[in-house]
C-alpha cells in the first residue's frame, strides 16, 4: 500500500539491506493511521478510541517540542532540553538550576515558565476544498494573498476570539491537503522537576546523536488552569513492566519537518545553498558561543541553552548535508523523479495538468537563490540572534500590521497567532547585556558579510557605524527590558512607535523596510510559484499512487510505530538497551562525561541493572523531542530524546536497518526520582 | 597552441563571454614561457635574458608568499599580510606595531623577523627521467617509498650540505614532469617598514576579495648577509611613470596551488568532503578567534594574524566551493573528462597505457574518504592549532626520524628541509598561554568530535581528561617556551625525549603513534595510487595535446601576463584604477573602515589623484600575495595583494572577462612613504 516513491527512498538509503514491505516507516496522521497494516505485522489493532485517547494525552510544546500528559493533575513529561530555556530563565547568579537541577518538593514550589505554551489537539477538520477554492485560477501575488487570507480567516473563525483556543491550518503533502488543527492552549506551565544538565545531557555534544547512551533527558512540567493544577482526564498511565527488546512501541509527537516528498530542485537548493549557508553560519556562531562561555560562570550559565540549540542543529544539519551529498542516494532520487515525470508525461491529461510543475519549481528555486542572502540575513535571521532586537522588531511590525484587517496581515500577526506572540513579547525571562551585545554584533556582522558593505540595505542599516558600535549603543541604550514599556508601545501602536526615542526601536525601524522589501519579493513572486506547483506535484502523486502514504512532517501530531531493536554499526552489533550501571562505567569525571554528585552518592542505592536508555525503530525526527513512547495499552514505556546519527538522513528517507529513535526507559525514571532526587511526591504521582 | 583542456575550461567559466584564443591565461614556468604568443598579442617579446633577470629579482617567502628584490641593498617588497606574523611577533604589550605600523628611521632600527625565510631561485633542472626511472614497475608502498627516496636523494645532493642552498624537487602536471629548483636561502630578514593594519587592510574582511579597493597592503623587509644588508645585483627598478589602463603587465610570483588539471573524482572529493569539512572547521575557529579578541586589547593583538589567516582562507575556500557547486560548470568539466577518456579509449595503445588511471584515482579518493577524518584531525590538523604542540610534535618526531637514513625519513625531516625546520623550531617568537590553551582546546575538541569519543585514538589521547583539562595542564606545565630546552631536546634525540617529563612532550608522544598510523595508511595505500595514476593522466594529456600548456600551480615561480583592465559586475562597469582620494571617501571612522590618524593628518599634503590600487587580467592565485607587477622593462608598477571575488573560481579555470588580480599602484608607495610616514630614507632607496 505504500507509495512507490517512499518505498524506493527506503531502498536508496540501504543498498545492502533487503527491501521490506513491512518497514516501520511513517509519521502518520492521527486521522489516517494505517491500523490494518500495523495489525498485520504486530497483531495489534489501533482502534479509533485508542487513537483518540492517544491524541488527547499527547502534548505539543509550542516552542518546538513534544510531550505527554502523565497524570490527572496536569503533569506533563518532556525532555530536559525542551525546558532548557525555562530552567535557564528561572536561574540567576548563585541559583543555577541548569547545573544543580530543580525539584519542587511541594506543589507550592512549582515555578512558572515565562515562555512555555502547551497545546492539546482537540479536533482535526479537512479544509482542503475551501482553501483550494479560494486560490483557484490565481497566480503569483494574487495566489499568495488569497491563500493567506483564507487561512487567516479560517483560523480566526475557529478560535472565535478565545485566547485558550489555538487554530492552525496545516499544509499537508506540500499542498495536497489542508487540515485545520484546533488545540486547547495552556500558557500557565510550571517547572516541577529537572535533573542536572550533566545527567540530562551526559556525554554532551560528543555523544549527541550517538547510541549507546546514558542520559536522563527529562523534565516534568505541570499545566495550571486558573491558578490550579489542571483537572485532567486524558493522560498516559505508566507501564508497570516497562518494555524490552522486541516489544511493539508507538511514538506520538510532533516531528518538525521532513523533505521526503520534495522535488529534486528543492533538494538541490537545500544541499548546495541552504544547508551549506546555515551550517557555516551555525559553525561560527558555535565558536563564538563556546568562547563566550569562557568569560565566566555566569556567562556560561546564560548562554548554555543557546549553545545547546546551535550545536544540536549544527550536528543535525551536517548529517542531512552528508545524506544529500551521497552521490548514489541522490542519483537514485533523481532517477525516481525522472521516472515519475515520464509517467505523468505519457498521459496527456496528467501532462497537461501537472507536467510543468517540476520545472516551475526549479525556476522559482533559481530565483530564490538570487535573493537568498538578503532574505536570510535581513528577514529570516532570527533577529540577528538578539532577544531584544526581536522584541523591538515585533513591536515595530505590530504597529504596522495590527491596524490592518486580519487576513491582510503577515501571518504571524493574525488574531489566531496573537496569544503566543504576546506570551513571548511580554515574557519576564531575564536578558543579559553582554550576551545581547555579542549576539547582535554577530548577527549584524554576518549580514554585512553576506550582503557586502556596499549593499544599499547594509548602508542604510549600518550607516557609518560598525556592528559592534551599533550593538553596544542600542543594547545599553534601550529600555525594552521594562515589560511595562513593551506593553505601552504595543498598545500605543504607530503613534507610540514613531514617538519613541528608544535607540533599539529606532534601529528596528531602520531595518524594517529593508526586511519587508525582500520578504515581499519572496512572497509575491517566489513562494506562490512553489506553493502552487507543489500542490500540483502532490495531486499528480495522488493521481498515480493514491493517498495511502503519510505526508512530510509539519510539526503537527503524528504517530509512528516500531519496536525496540538494536542494529549493526561498522559490523558491530549494538544492543538496544543500556543500564544505569553503564553510566557509571562511562563516567570519567570530566565534563561532559562527569556524572553529578547526586548520582555518585546514590550509586549504592541504585539498582544498576535498571534499563536507562533504549533504541527503537520508530520513525521520528527533530520536533519529536519529548515524545512519549507507549505500548499497545497506551502506557508510558519511554521518553524520546534523540535519534542515532544514522537517523539524520531520515529527513530524506527512512532506513529501518539503522535508523533508530533513542529514549529514556520508563523504568529508570521512578528509580532515580526516588533514589537520587528523593522526589517521592513526583514519583508517586506518575508511577503509584 | 594552448591545450584543449585548458581552453575548454575557459569557456566553461564564461558561457556568456566570447571564447578568445588570446586570453591572458596561465601561470607559466620561467623555463617554458610562451614568449611568441605574448609577442603576437602585445608586441613585446620576453627574451631569455629578460626572464633570467625577472627570475633573479623575484623572491619567495618560504612561509607562503611572494616578493621582489627592489634595491641593490637587499630591500624586499611584499604584502603587509605576508609579514603580519613577524610584525605581531616583534610587538608586545604597549608596543603594538600591528596597530601603529613600523618605520625603521635608520638602518640600525631594522629588526630581525624570527621566522621569515626568503628564497631566490638560482637554477631549474629537469629531473623527470631520474624520478620516473626510480619508480618504474613499482606499485603501492614500494612506489611511494622509492619516489620519496629518490626525491630526498636528489635534494640532498643538490644542497650539498649547505644551509644557504635550498633544493626542492617540484612535481609538475601532477607527475608529468619533475623539476629540481635550487634556491639561495636567506634567513636573516629584517623588518623595514609596515603601515598600520587599518591602512594595510582598509575595509577588512568585508572588503577582502572585493574591488574597487583602497589598501596599502605593503611591507618592506631587508635581506641581510653576515649581519649586513645583502649586496644585491638583481632587483627590479621602480617605474617612474607607473602604469595605467590598458598597459601590459607581468606578475612574477609563487601561486600556491590550482586544481585545473585534476580529475573529476578529485574535484568531487574537494567539493563534497575536503572543502566542506575545512570550511566548517574554519568557520568555528573564526567565531572562537573573534570572540577571543574580546578578552582584551592584548589578546586582540596577538591573535590578529591568526584571525586574518583564518578569515582569508575561509573566504577563499567559500568561493572555491561555490565554483564547484555551479552545476553547469561542473557538468561541463565532467563532459570534458568523459570526451577525453573516450578519445584515449579509442586508441588501443593509449587505452592500454592510461585507460584505467581515472578509475584508479576514483577508487583511491573513495578510500581516502574513509580515513579522511583521522588523517585530517590527527595528522594534518595544523598541530591542533597550537604552536607549542607543534614544537613538541616536531621534537618527538625528529627524535625518531633523524637517526634514519635521509631517504627513509618523512619528507619534512630530510636534510634538505632541516634549515627551515630549525628556523621555526628555534624561533624566538613570543607565545601566549591563554591563546595556546584556547587553540589547543579547540583543536582537541574538534578531533574528538570528528572521530567520536569512542574512537580508540581519541581514548588513547584524551584518556579521562577533557580537551580543556589537557590543554591547561600541558600548556601551563610545559617548559618549551625555553629555546635552550628545545635545542637540548632536539640534539639529545630519543634518549632526551624519552627521559623528558615535560607534560607537552609526553602528550605529543601519546598522539604520535595514532597520527603516524593513519599517515602510514595514507602514504602506503592511497597516495601512491593517486600519484602513479596522476602521472598516467598527465602523460595521456601530453600524448594527445602536447606540452605547450602550463602546469597547475605548485608554490613555485611562475610568470603571468595581462593588462590593466576593468570589468563588468552585475551590469555595472568597474573602473580598473582607484585613487588615494577614494580611501578618504570610503572612510567612516569605524573599524574596518577607519583610516589611521597618520593619513587623516596628511590628507592636505597628499595628491589625492595619485592612483592607489588597480586591477589587471593577470592570472594569479593564493601564494601570489606580495608578487611584483612589472612592465616590459621589468620595472615595478604595482604590488599584488588580492584577487577579486570572481577570481576565486580561478582554482578550476580562468575567466578573463571577470577574473582580476588586485594590486597597490607603484605611484602610491613613494607618495605615502614620504608624505604620510616621513620615511624618506626608504622612499629614496626604492624610487630615487
Amino acid at each position: 500500500m505504500k507509495s512507490l516513491f517512499i518505498a524506493a527512498a527506503l531502498i536508496i538509503m540501504t543498498p545492502l539491506s533487503p527491501r521490506t514491505a513491512h518497514a516501520d516507516e511513517g509519521m502518520w496522521l492521527l486521522n489516517a493511521f494505517p491500523s490494518e497494516k500495523v495489525a498485520a505485522k504486530y497483531n495489534f489493532k489501533a482502534t479509533k478510541d485508542w487513537l483518540n485517547h492517544v491524541r488527547l494525552s499527547s502534548a505539543r510544546l509550542a516552542g518546538g517540542c513534544s510531550g505527554s500528559f502523565i497524570s490527572k493533575d496536569g503533569l506533563v513529561m518532556t525532555n530536559h532540553h525542551c525546558a532548557h530555556s525555562c530552567i535557564e530563565q528561572l536561574s540567576k547568579a548563585g541559583r543555577d538550576y541548569i547545573a544543580s537541577g530543580f525539584t519542587a518538593s511541594q506543589l507550592t514550589d512549582e515555578v512558572r515558565c515565562p515562555e512555555i505554551e502547551i497545546n492539546r489537539l482537540i479536533e482535526i477538520t479537512d479544509v482542503t476544498s475551501r482553501v483550494t477554492a479560494a486560490t483557484r485560477g490565481l497566480d503569483g501575488q494574487a495566489f499568495n494573498d488569497a491563500q493567506k487570507a483564507v487561512l487567516s480567516t479560517i483560523e480566526k473563525e475557529c478560535a472565535a476570539g478565545s485566547d485558550v483556543t489555538r487554530c492552525d491550518v496545516v499544509t499537508l503533502y506540500h499542498g495536497g491537503q489542508y487540515h485545520l488543527y484546533r488545540y486547547q492552549r495552556y500558557q500557565d506551565v510550571r517547572l516541577v522537576f529537572a535533573p542536572e544538565l550533566s545527567m540530562a545531557f551526559f556525554g554532551g555534544d560528543p555523544d549527541n546523536f550517538n547510541f549507546p547512551r546514558y542520559d536522563l533527558d527529562i523534565s516534568l512540567l505541570r499545566v495550571y488552569e486558573n491558578g490550579k493544577p489542571l483537572l485532567n482526564h486524558d493522560f498516559f498511565k505508566w507501564s508497570k513492566s516497562g518494555a524490552q527488546e522486541g516489544d511493539l512501541t508507538f511514538v506520538t509527537g510532533h516531528p518538525g519537518s521532513t523533505s521526503r516528498l520534495l522535488t529534486i530542485s528543492e533538494l538541490e537548493f537545500l544541499r548546495d545553498t541552504q544547508l551549506v549557508k546555515s551550517l557555516l553560519y551555525a559553525s561560527e556562531l558555535r565558536g563564538t558561543l563556546l568562547e563566550f562561555q569562557n568569560r565566566g560562570p555566569e556567562q556560561r550559565r546564560y548562554s548554555e541553552a543557546k549553545l545547546f540549540g546551535v550545536e544540536n542543529s549544527f550536528k543535525a544539519m551536517k548529517g542531512r548535508l552528508e545524506a544529500l551529498q551521497d552521490a548514489s542516494f541522490f542519483g537514485k532520487k533523481k532517477a525516481e523523479e525522472a521516472a515519475f515525470r515520464s509517467k505523468i508525461n505519457r498521459n496527456s491529461k496528467l501532462k497537461h495538468e501537472y507536467g510543468d510543475a517540476w520545472n516551475e519549481i526549479a525556476k522559482a528555486e533559481k530565483q530564490l537563490k538570487t535573493i537568498y542572502n538578503p532574505l536570510l540575513f535581513l528577514e529570516n535571521n532570527r533577529n540577528f540572534q538578539s532577544r531584544l532586537f526581536g522584541i523591538a522588531k515585533t513591536l515595530v511590525r505590530a504597529s504596522d500590521e495590527l491596524p490592518k484587517a486580519n487576513e491582510k496581515r503577515f501571518r504571524e500577526f493574525t488574531d489566531a497567532k496573537l496569544p503566543s506572540l504576546k506570551q513571548e513579547l511580554f515574557s519576564e525571562a531575564p536578558i543579559y547585556d553582554d550576551f545581547e551585545i555579542t549576539m547582535l554584533t554577530f548577527g549584524l556582522t554576518k549580514m554585512r558579510e553576506a550582503l557586502t558593505a556596499d549593499h544599499p540595505a547594509v548602508k542604510a542599516i549600518l550607516g557609518k557605524r560598525s556592528p559592534r558600535e551599533i550593538a553596544e549603543a542600542v543594547i545599553h541604550g534601550t529600555q525594552l527590558k521594562d515589560i511595562a514599556l513593551r506593553r505601552s508601545l504595543f498598545e500605543g501602536g504607530s503613534k507610540a512607535i514613531l514617538a519613541s526615542n528608544d535607540p533599539l526601536i529606532q534601529f528596528a525601524r531602520l531595518v524594517d523596510p529593508e526586511a519587508r522589501a525582500v520578504r515581499k519579493t519572496y512572497e509575491d513572486s517566489i513562494e506562490p510559484v512553489i506553493k502552487k506547483n507543489s500542490e500540483k506535484v502532490a495531486k499528480a502523486k495522488f493521481a498515480v499512487e493514491g493517498t495511502a502514504t503519510y505526508p512530510d512532517a509539519t510539526f503537527t501530531l503524528r504517530v509512528s510505530y516500531g519496536k525496540i531493536k538494536g542494529y549493526l554499526e561498522n559490523g558491530r552489533s549494538i544492543a538496544p538497551v543500556t543500564m544505569i550501571g553503564g553510566a557509571f562505567d562511562r563516567h570519567t569525571g570530566s565534563d561532559p562525561f562527569a556524572l553529578p554528585e547526586t548520582w555518585l552518592k546514590a550509586k549504592a542505592d541504585l539498582n544498576l541493572q535498571t534499563p536507562l536508555n533504549f533504541c527503537s525503530t520508530n520513525d521520528i525526527i527533530g520536533g519529536n523531542s519529548g515524545s512519549p513512547v507507549i505500548n499497545q495499552n497506551a502506557e508510558i514505556v519511554g521518553l524520546i530524546f534523540d535519534g542515532n546519527i544514522q537517523s539524520l538522513g531520515g529527513d530524506y528517507g527512512f532506513d529501518e536497518s539503522v535508523n533508530r529513535a533513542v529514549s529514556v526507559h520508563s523504568a529508570a525514571i521512578p528509580e532515580v526520582l526516588r533514589k537520587v532526587y528523593h522526589a517521592d511526591r513526583i514519583a508517586s504521582e506518575i508511577a503509584p
